[in-house]
């Protein structure tokens, strides 16, 4: 099974030359949820992979840089006849912001539905969820744990014939748990491997309830608006340092940890390396980047970047 | 002096992966006067020219893709601290679209004011004036009409020293309209000289005061959303085909015919194309394409294609 996140914008607050405002895109098989939707982030997945019809929206927060894109992508969807349902989640307060855009809204084509979540609370994918944590900014703001079901051992063949059972329908039975001519699942399945998790940040000074969430994250991908040179700026906006984003990682001990809404008042670079002093598995994606989770034993998570069709421009 | 329009945006209702929502900045002199603010505005002008301070923002109607970008905008400006103030003119109903918009607007840290204009009422800039006047849209819809005001003939100065007329104060006081040893203005000054007009049609329908506004225009911006093949979509919308554009600027005997608010469903040169059949001097702007509009006598206007520079991607 797949695992990607795709960066529709990197930016945070105000958008730069380079980056758009804060938008994810998650893709797991044929699914597609996106986590915030600043201005422009349907131009900025029209310029990229296309805009694709998002089931899901999860919202952070409700600072403006994070979801002024909702209301101008949903409208495109209606003027292109969508009738699959979409669903929108976010934290107490969603459905106060959903009913102050109803003007603009007007009445959609497809099915909107608006959920409230409470901290802790899980929303369900068939084999995986997208529970929602407090994070500590201005205002309620959540981050947001993905996580797989786990996976059953791995299954052992040739140790299974070794004991006498046929291949064929037997080897299935005991994969499902089922003991065959005495021939217990025990015997012949590794031990259950973890499901892949991905945790967000979103915008946030350093807290306990992330560091808990991000314990052992294939990815984590941080917020990182300041340098620590700015760490009093950070603390007083409730944003987090490069450096304060590379310790969380660290104490987690996550695969890789990405860096994003970035400031452009700073080099990304310089924002690389500060956090790479701490935590060498940091990348700072680019906008329209992504990463792909692999199954751990497949192997690392990996930056993937974008490479534009010449074609399209600007 | 100089005047220009710049194309932030040339789509219409949906943006595609070249085009971004309708926004045109007009430049003359320091004045920087924005017609629409479709969503990703602040960030097309940070990706081109820079996120300049705009002085005044004009709406043309409120339908959303002409104006989601313009609270982005008004909060990047408050980032930056931004003092000078902003003017912001619409048609009837542009201060209730302003209430509705002040739970993400807050208290901005400049002056900014909300005027509602009546069809036919003109803005004052020194020299200059911006007036609406009315389209056919659905519901309230404005064009506006930028013109210059008149400037004097053109002092013969050969003939007046001829006439006896020393060269210096009484130079100036002839070209001030004063007589001067005899001498009428009359005789030495030549007749005087329109100032230029640029008219931009909003979204319309062919309309009599769109064609009465653009006379002599020496530059007309029209939308273009539709070809003449779907000119039943564009009369139950409300909306223009190229021809339709292209036979306004016709009859209104325009300069030059600039088409804007571009579908994703057409190639753009069929647009072009279909317009040019029915009026040659018509161009196609494209995202970050500049038009200068110089005095009639210095030249012609001019499209001025957009040269990217290489660093900035995506």
């Amino acid at each position: 099974m797949d695992l990607s996140l795709f960066f529709a914008g990197t930016a945070g607050s105000v958008p730069t030359p380079r980056r758009g405002l804060p938008a994810v895109l998650l893709r797991r098989g044929g699914d597609r949820i996106l986590f915030d939707c600043g201005e422009g982030t349907q131009r900025q997945l029209s310029r990229s992979i296309g805009l694709t019809d998002v089931d899901v929206v999860f919202l952070t927060h409700f600072h403006a840089d994070h979801w002024l894109g909702l209301p101008g992508m949903l409208k495109s969807f209606a003027l292109r006849d969508r009738t699959a349902p979409l669903a929108l989640y976010g934290p107490p307060g969603i459905r106060q912001l959903v009913a102050q855009l109803k003007f603009v809204l007007g009445t959609l084509p497809f099915p909107f539905t608006v959920t409230e979540l409470e901290a802790g609370e899980a929303v369900e994918f068939g084999d995986y969820e997208i529970s929602s944590f407090n994070v500590r900014h201005r205002g309620v703001a959540f981050g947001y744990c993905i996580l797989e079901d786990d996976r059953p051992g791995r299954f052992d063949a040739e140790l299974a014939a070794s004991l006498g059972v046929a291949p064929g329908p037997d080897f299935g039975r005991l994969q499902r748990g089922e003991t065959v001519d005495g021939v217990t699942p025990e015997q012949v399945m590794g031990p259950g491997r973890y499901g892949r998790k991905i945790v967000l940040s979103g915008d946030t000074a350093p807290c306990e309830a992330l560091a808990d969430a991000a314990h052992h994250a294939d990815l984590l991908v941080h917020e990182a608006t300041f340098l620590a040179a700015d760490a009093d700026r950070a603390a007083t906006t409730r944003h987090s340092t490069a450096t304060q984003a590379a310790l969380t990682a660290k104490e987690a001990d996550v695969g890789l940890l990405a860096l994003v809404h970035l400031s452009g008042r700073y080099p990304g670079r310089a924002v690389l390396d500060e956090a790479r002093e701490t935590f060498e598995r940091t990348v700072l994606p680019r906008d329209f980047d992504h990463i792909d989770v692999p199954f751990p034993e497949k192997g690392d998570p990996e930056l993937v970047r974008w490479e534009p069709p010449a074609r399209i421009a600007p």
